[in-house]
């Protein structure tokens, strides 16, 4: 019988199939004149939050995928919710992380598709359809694809926040004394860079971004992006530095010295 | 004796060349752990201004390609200077335009060709050599080009600053009183995006960005933008509604009544 670990391997083939999916799916709808329902002023305090049909499409057509090849797996979905959440698989969808860059036509939206086994977060990926991108990781660790090309990423080493490039999406989203917290972060590191959604977490994987602090997410807003920056060497906690698997105030780092200086600073 | 819009136009193929020779310089460079020069923190008060081997490789790799084809017209290149710029012809390179992006990773830098006649914007470029995204104008109007295919772009309607999508690549860098007259537009749009450099003027023209608000900026950050803005139907000014050719505060528009209202906020 196959291990957890292994198991979860075997269904990086579905992985890109469901992305595939999601990718038809969207992107016939980006750059168009699209009608942009906002769903979104009570559960955001005010803040524009659109849906859109292609953010349904695309999860209507990763839950008919899902529900076709693995019944008895749940599923957890930013558009329609939980479903059987409670198996020992459940995958954790957002097709549309960061709809306020795909109205604005800005390629930096992602669709973040997570799998869960007995509750931990196992394999992940971001990808990003209109650049043709997909970053994704498991326990064995983690990879860029482009163009038919697969590379395995790692985060860079930073020394600390002095030396490091910071983002978050933007920084108004911050409440309360959040602010002040993230703010003496920022203005310990070297670069901040506002705006990236998922694309932040992509890039930490990567090796570009030392850190990215946000609050307010969902656990499908995160839950997919933890394999891939913990497969490639770095760290997802909340902002106490507990182990992060639900959404709220999220803190990535590539290296654990940066996780702990931020920390010190977010810990309140 | 053709006149000097068709004259422009026929360089369009030129431009072209121009962000294919720089495309090659530049993509070797992103995304490695290429080293980073910072010349920056005399010029722009502390904050990181980076400037990469791939900036200087793909100026010069243009300067050459307009030495060799038009050795009468002149250059203003950031990197290496003015060149014959009184020349009737004169062309505007900034090889990257947004280097903090570049070096964060993020494929929303741009190289920006722009081309003067007798002190004229006439023909600009905005290209993203990662995503394979052109975007040019002219005066006889402005296009998006990817994998081989061109369609026209236009700016969309927006009947004021209550229903703009506002951009600025970060709010920091508005110095003294310009912070209170930017926020000031800030607070009455609907939705803000921060981040994009040149790419957020990509989105004005293209009908997806109403607004864009910026300062501090050098005549190459502008320059080559101006003829994409107004070839798809939009504006650009500086914050007191003046023609822009230089640098400095910039505000552009893709309808004139967000043009007006912002002008009324900005002008102090």
């Amino acid at each position: 019988m196959p291990s957890p670990i292994s198991a979860a391997e075997s269904l990086i083939p579905f992985l890109h199939e469901l992305a595939d999916a999601a990718g038809e799916a969207i992107l016939p709808h980006f750059r168009t004149g699209l009608s942009v329902t906002d769903k979104g002023a009570a559960t955001t305090d005010g803040v524009f939050d659109p849906v859109t049909i292609a953010d349904r499409n695309a999860e209507t057509a990763m839950r008919e995928l899902i529900a076709r090849r693995f019944p008895e797996h749940g599923i957890l979905g930013e558009e329609f919710g939980a479903e059987n959440a409670d198996a020992e698989w459940v995958w954790v969808l957002d097709p549309i992380d960061g709809t306020r860059a795909f109205i604005s036509g800005l390629p930096l939206w992602g669709v973040l598709i997570g799998l869960r086994h007995q509750g931990v977060p196992t394999l992940g990926m971001v990808a990003q359809p209109y650049i043709g991108e997909r970053f994704y990781g498991s326990a064995e660790g983690a990879w860029v694809e482009r163009n038919g090309e697969r590379r395995p990423i790692r985060t860079r080493a930073c020394s600390g926040l002095a030396e490091a490039t910071l983002s978050t999406t933007m920084p108004q989203l911050f409440v309360g004394d959040e602010q002040d917290r993230y703010r003496a972060v920022e203005r310990s590191v070297r670069l901040t860079r506002y705006g990236y959604d998922c694309y932040a977490y992509a890039m930490v994987a990567s090796g570009f971004i030392d850190c990215v602090i946000e609050s307010g997410l969902k656990p499908y807003d995160i839950e997919p992006i933890i394999p891939v920056i913990r497969g490639a060497g770095g760290f997802v906690t909340d902002w106490a530095g507990q182990d992060k698997t639900g959404g709220g105030q999220v803190l990535a780092a590539g290296d654990r010295r940066v996780l702990d200086a931020a920390l010190e600073m977010l810990g309140g």
